[in-house]
């Protein structure tokens, strides 16, 4: 089972991209981790080590794919 | 059976984004419409009347979702 991260921040637009990923992601060939950065700030490092620009965003065979566009990680970083 | 449409113009981010979204989502759930401007420029209009700014984008549920950035609609038009 291939393992895919949904980053995100708890912002409108991120709720209504988790929705996507979690409603029509094939649960047969991906396991999904929803990591909060406002429950888990720790993750924060790791997202941006794999490419991380922005929230929403979807980690999946090494590739991120930002999905529209909620908060830079930047104004994740400064709350 | 709901239905999905993937817009996108051919380029690198554009092939990259379609990859996800034929491997990944759940065609139990949905049928997904591929449409590359390139081959069909009469769909330009129809998609921008759906919110499309740039592509890749999938359209669902009514929203559309940017997934990354490969070009603008303004760049599509101008070819």
């Amino acid at each position: 089972m291939k393992k895919a991260i949904f980053y995100h921040a708890g912002c409108p637009v991120c709720v209504d991209a988790e929705q996507l990923i979690l409603t029509y992601l094939d649960k047969s060939k991906i396991d999904v981790e929803v990591v909060h950065f406002g429950n888990d700030a720790s993750r924060i490092e790791e997202a941006e080590s794999f490419g991380v620009k922005s929230v929403p965003a979807l980690l999946i065979d090494k590739q991120v794919y930002h999905i529209n566009f909620g908060a830079s990680m930047e104004d994740v970083k400064n709350g």
